[in-house]
């Protein structure tokens, strides 16, 4: 099918690159000329670059078109899908696949439904690895907008009939999509501490002992319980670097899953191990320690115990 | 190899049918008749049955013997390894492969070495799907012992060169497998938050929607970030059954999560994560709920706040 | 000083006594005639009833007037204080004494401020007991509609200089009070486990052995590090029921604890345990146990673990 | 009463003079010199010292003789309980008013009765203040050897018929007070993490607004839900010093947050914030940070998301 990509980052540009080897034709859009460069090198005759949104909706050609938005989240995403819904006439299909909140996505939705233009919100996951793999995709929309993107999606896909599916109305796409990402917070936080475990784990009975970290990622991935992508990643990085000395402790968020977090709430659903993952990465992020400072005044105030001071260059342990 | 294979449940019955149909020679023995019976009725020519411990090593014939113990952790595992360490030889080898906590292996194994024999923690995973997809093993002993076990373990895990290694002395072997399973309880729970998120999401938008929590999970295991071998479970777990309306919301746990945390602690090595799992399972079996009880009560005391009385029957809510 | 107190339900009846106590005229409102009648019976002179806002407003005299608001968040204080604000007049005050969220308030308060209509949030703590002891209050606002109100709060506060303060601009009364529900919250729950653990140690040594909860309580009580008011309240509880028998394990929560778990995950503010206190309230409620099923479920898949299946009759326990 | 006091520590020089105060003859005996001279000096003449364990026996005269040890927990503890058990004789009473475990209280005392020595485990709560307001006693033991105890227990409480009681046999005295600082533990963190919030917010609707913390605490010190005597001495550290700049983010814990947790999960008791809240001080405490780079690491891995590179110089963030 013909199909506009509006957004060559990391993913768009993979994304492009694996519709096009599937027999697609794209029409590829970013705002920087040398991304749009970049994609129709990559990725040869199947995609053609377009210098603006105008062009790209002009060269999409006859409708129903589609065009699928690969921006961050947030404004880059609120002004994209406008554009193009007002660019777009009735009909025509604006895809999502950014990390949106459903809740935006549904509003988008009814925004562009006045148009007659038509939204669709595909969660997507699989990272720099999706070109090779293919992606994992929640689709929300009504059934004729998704069955007029059903063969781009049937690409993106590790497989056409697997990988992907039409999970519900506009939202729910995104919304099982942050689930996801919910779950991938937990997993890897799980992982992350039993890394830990192991590495602090100097002495076995008596005698020193280190574990090498990579051999048992290398040896969970098969046949174990815990067998996942997760561990396959954990087990390349601990090959590339036992300790992880060149990497500092500090970890974003992204957005999802905070609203996981907010959703559950809402919902009344206890999700303490989600919720943690989340609040270790704001503690990664906390270099102050004033709740810790706290702590330790207090028990400085109570039992006379000794505070370790700051020193005299303002660095703190 | 010629191998004892000592404890024939789940786990031990599948694990001398691999080892038979991988060529070896294995004397299985069970405290049940029956399940020895079965065992040799279920693998064939390869699987010698033995009525007693001492058949068992009399029929391993001349040594080095290699016995591997798999019956529960705790009190059988004492009694089983003590047994056969009173009638094996210097030189022969004890296996492990239960859910023995690593301190009491590291304990037994310098009780055998008394008397020359030698003692192997092979920390076992992989379920009852092991028969068929191998076991992921965490091997802890000295060199030699495990040479003398390696056509075994390269049989019982996925492949020859893959899903088991050597890890460390006596100890390291229960050791990982300990982490191995509070990663595990971890990534469950993330799961078992993420899904109950989703099956209480009962509106998208303005309108009543339900996720088809099978669907979610087949699509997420191709091509997602948390694609797992746990995530094919819970697919088919919602598969058979979408809202698990048959399942009691009672979850028992084992000890190598109670271990986990505590080797955390003694660590100094913050998990909430694998913690957290821990007591999200603890609470799934307190009825009483003393201290929810407390909090009610607090409550009405300082707020006036109306409490929910329990019934004249005598349940709560 | 003469003030209108506007909602007579237990927190609005007790602080128009403690005024009318304190020797100020209090006009006083409520939806209900009931509660007004009952309100002018119980304080004696110093307090008039009113049968309508605008009678209420009329009754305050000439400005500024001062309405203080203690009706339920949400709605009812958006109606009551947008009511207010367009019967007074330019200088007079309306005061929220509930627990509204700091941004409403805010919003609320510019909304006021184009009629030159001033507003104050006054967080107020101290439930049923701050007639006899007085309520700690935080208060947010202008230097000169807070000095309009400061004899009211002088009387309201536990004496005349403490247990008051003007905490910051509009917004940062509702903000503080906040705070001190979550820090309660918090509190609670680690009072709430540590009886619940005392609860279930029924031997010491080897001998059965059960603490009386209502002594240790009540030895805590004096000399100890966690003496506090909510521990007499505590101790007050298992006084009546040393086992709170007669109280349902269900615990709800009223919106405090969850904006100060949305507001520390805005600020990047690590809050695991305010975070998990109203986790284990949620839980509280959680009756179907989806998540808990999940785990039972995956434990059945994997190591075909037994499940505890639901009864015939539907019933979960 | 005639009492020995064994290590004249913070706390037991400070009991040692609330004693004398209270008219009791107190000898006094610490392994320093100085603190013996230093006792017997800020005391007065109702101390004596004692030059060594024999020593003070002696000069506590015919039995029962009570003996009161206050030593560090763990080693300190064990050597003086048995060196004063070999010294007394059937009747006597050793009192340990440390912080025991209290298992080690249990086996202690069995050790004691074969000499006919009785044992008294007395959780003792109260900190530097507990001089001038009196200690909170939680006592386990036997009526005989408590009622010998019992005039000393009357000084050292707040008053003479609160603040102290008899709980259970012996170790139920130490497991109270390990519960009580469970409770601390928790209620610390809450009012940490509150605090570190009111920290955090640095504007209030559009304009930069600073709560003054100080106040904020000082405020809730009267009538609030939150009072309790934690408060007050975060009052008093917030007034020292409002943003707690010379104390380092780094928290000690003592043993009894950890056995409190081992505890709770023996017992199959969820306690999540009380769990947290040790598990906060462990992170307070992890410079390294290896399950955040861990993190880090897989977020680099499958999303191409950049890491924060350690500088050249070894620091981390």
């Amino acid at each position: 099918m013909r199909i506009g990509m509006v957004g060559l980052g990391r993913m768009g540009a993979n994304m492009a690159a694996r519709l096009a080897r599937g027999g697609h034709q794209v029409v590829a859009f970013d705002r920087s000329p040398d991304a749009v460069r970049a994609a129709v090198t990559a990725a040869g005759a199947n995609v053609e670059g377009a210098g603006a949104l105008e062009e790209l909706v002009s060269k999409l050609g006859a409708g129903p078109r589609v065009a699928w938005v690969m921006v961050p989240a947030g404004d880059p995403t609120e002004q994209t899908v406008a554009a193009l819904g007002a660019l777009l006439d009735s009909g025509d299909v604006v895809v999502d696949g950014g990390n949106s909140n459903y809740q935006e996505s549904i509003r988008r939705a009814q925004a562009l439904r006045a148009r007659g233009v038509r939204f669709v919100d595909a969660g997507t996951s699989g990272g720099i690895w999706g070109l090779a793999e293919g992606y994992s995709l929640m689709v929300g929309g009504d059934d004729d907008a998704i069955a007029a993107l059903r063969p781009a999606l049937e690409t993106l896909a590790p497989a056409a009939d697997r990988g992907w599916g039409h999970v519900g109305p506009v939202g729910a796409g995104h919304f099982a999509k942050m689930i996801h990402n919910g779950i991938e917070y937990g997993m890897m936080q799980a992982m992350a501490e039993g890394f830990a475990i192991l590495r602090h784990k100097e002495t076995m009975g008596d005698a020193p002992h280190a574990f090498d970290l990579a051999q048992v990622a290398e040896i969970w991935r098969h046949g174990s319980v815990v067998r996942s992508w997760l561990l396959d990643l954990a087990a390349r990085a601990l090959h590339e670097d036992g300790r992880l000395s060149a990497i500092a402790p500090v970890v974003a968020d992204s957005g999802e899953g905070r609203w996981t977090v907010a959703e559950a709430i809402a919902l009344d659903v206890p999700a303490p191990v989600i919720t943690h993952a989340l609040i270790a990465r704001l503690r990664s992020r906390d270099a102050e320690g004033f709740g810790d400072r706290m702590l330790a005044a207090l028990r400085n105030q109570f039992g006379g115990h000794a505070v370790q001071k700051t020193s005299a260059t303002g660095t703190t342990p």
